[in-house]
């Protein structure tokens, strides 16, 4: 990822995600909750994200044991991407879409503690996409566990542009 | 929990506190920090809640090891009730509360993957007591370990209602 | 920490950091992400910050096995300096910084209970500077992992002062 690409900050961001070969994918409610739910001042919080394609989890598991890092940020990005969808939908469209903040669970091997290299995968896909709209603050931490032995999680929280 | 739960936008949540059985705990303060925290454009933090009753934690331990799915979800609803009741009071009633995102993190033993399924009791009680008011967005992960080894514990982000 | 710091309200915070020997460390911003991100409504997501001292982290592992919870607590506490800081570059100064919430990570040795005693150690840090504007919402938890290995971990959020 180079420089260029951060000081863009004219990038059409459904462009971009076409010239990497990328789609939104569609991503279902829960009826307990929500995709996503906004406040009154306009913050936006984006349900956590599993790495579904097609309404499954292409892999499982922990990283740093049956999950290689490679295949984790594979992961992380399929994660990200979900919730790109998602916040897209909240605010009518990528080209509306402001990243404020992520928080990256990582399903985590004891002593495992590359969390930030599998983190990067979604963030280089934030900025890939939306440029300095997508640059965030960011936590990646190590977890005991994930829903459906997912390997990443990411949760997201966004807002509209001005 | 039937989708009429859902659809009833008339809900009185003190109403269906009681209907459920349920009254709202004394939640104390610690002096270190508060229990809840407004910003000013009406973001109101709530500090992550334990399923304490009575001032005890009535189970310990991980989730998929000494410690049930079903017991968990009972102490999910408790820590939810009592993020409720700080809420309420940040707020001013039950029936000013809106809720925007939960995060609830499940004790978890290795390999243990329906930390939906436990989150998914909190979710029931905001929606139960709050109607559409009480939908959220929802982060669930496990952890590898909780202020006094609790099961589960829940952190709320909420608003006054407009 | 007696209750009159608590009621303080006049505190000058850069005299009260001087008072305890410390001062604010330079934190680098990574070119994936960006250590802070403001929203429209004055909301300020301070990234993950772990106990980086001089360019280093000083000492890592799993607390309540390699790492002492007093150790911990001083790696919570060099943390929360280092997202202190961040956050008063942010708002341009650290007497124009209110204090929002904490989420607090500890790396946590199987059965280690203690993560509110390590998590004191950042919100003692964050009211004995800011006093009354430190004062904030918490959530500690116990985590399987963190990056490079850190005991600990702190992300904050804050806001400008009225």
């Amino acid at each position: 990822m180079s420089v260029h690409t951060y000081a863009d900050l004219e990038t059409d961001p459904n462009a971009a995600l076409a010239a990497l070969g990328l789609d939104l994918p569609v991503v279902d409610d829960d009826p307990r909750y929500t995709s996503w739910r906004a406040q009154r001042d306009g913050t936006i919080w984006i349900a956590g994200q599993l790495p579904y394609r097609d309404g499954a989890l292409p892999l499982t598991g922990t990283v740093g044991a049956e999950v290689s890092v490679d295949d984790a940020r594979a992961m992380m990005r399929q994660a990200t991407l979900n919730a790109l969808s998602v916040a897209a939908g909240a605010v009518g469209g990528l080209d509306r879409l402001r990243i404020a903040q992520i928080l990256v669970f990582v399903n985590s091997a004891d002593g495992f503690g590359e969390q930030s290299n599998v983190a990067d995968a979604g963030s280089e896909l934030l900025v890939q996409v939306l440029g300095e709209h997508g640059r965030h603050a960011r936590t990646a931490i190590g977890v005991a566990g994930l829903p459906r032995d997912s390997c990443v999680e990411v949760q997201m929280v966004c807002e509209a542009r001005a």
